[in-house]
């Protein structure tokens, strides 16, 4: 058994990193021409699957680091966040306005999600 | 025995997370009115309360995020943090200037900290 | 056995920090005078010596946080780490723009890596 499992793995990062039960994931919204609300829509889908991928799910969330480049759209990002986070199970959350290395992308999330060992 | 458990758990984050003895939360002062010293005073404050909540101690920080909005507020919170830093046991630590999603707020820490399985 | 195994310990923070098989450490490059290509060069080679010391290396790196204050320093980085990272290993990996706490450094990297129990 890998002590890591890597998914998506490219020239400058990995989709999903598995490590002792535990998954590491960067999304960015596929479609960065989309506006703020397809995005944020996207990105979400994006982690489902992600999530799936790891054998995890929305319940396990750990701790998700948004970051946000427009201070506007916070009001929509958390409308469809808190119809996204299955009650009960919300993950430890930081959300902070900084602008992302690349330019269009509505919404940057770096995640930590428990998961079944790889 | 539940994989995670969760503290203070809202619609949108919780306060507390634990996986695996390793704690997960993120804190900004309660009174975002407070000057900056009161507010730095009262966050380091709140992550000795979450700590003792996780079964944890300053002694078992593992790594901090510190998110500064103002520049010129570094040289006072590094004084507070140096102080309730124990000798000997200080964290992984990055500092970055960044606007809150919060107005008013003048820290916000992520943090990651073993703790005694839940 | 201790729980937690720290190198570099100061008032402000450890240089490495190790958990469960988990290592944690925050890297800007030595020498903030040099020229953003040197920095670059530096920090990656700060990484590798981290490792080291955690008995990681870079094929274990699990998450990789950059933070660039300069824009027009992203295609370089990206070079250089494109170059670094081992074929097959990369980690999860987020890249944001944002002014560090220290003037003068062209990079900070917050990294999470396995290793071996300490």
């Amino acid at each position: 058994m890998a002590e890591i499992t890597r998914y998506g793995v490219t020239t400058r990062w990995s989709d999903l990193v598995i490590h002792r039960g535990t998954a590491f994931f960067v999304e960015v919204p596929e479609d960065s021409t989309l506006d703020a609300r397809r995005q944020f829509e996207q990105v979400l889908h994006q982690v489902d699957e992600r999530l799936k991928l790891a054998k995890s799910s929305r319940e396990r969330l750990l701790q998700v680091l948004i970051y946000l480049p427009f201070e506007a759209d916070l009001k929509l990002f958390n409308e469809l966040w808190d119809a996204w986070v299955p009650r009960g199970h919300a993950p430890s959350r930081a959300c902070v306005h900084a602008q992302l290395a690349a330019p269009g992308y509505r919404v940057e999330l770096i995640i930590t999600a428990a998961c079944d060992e790889a």
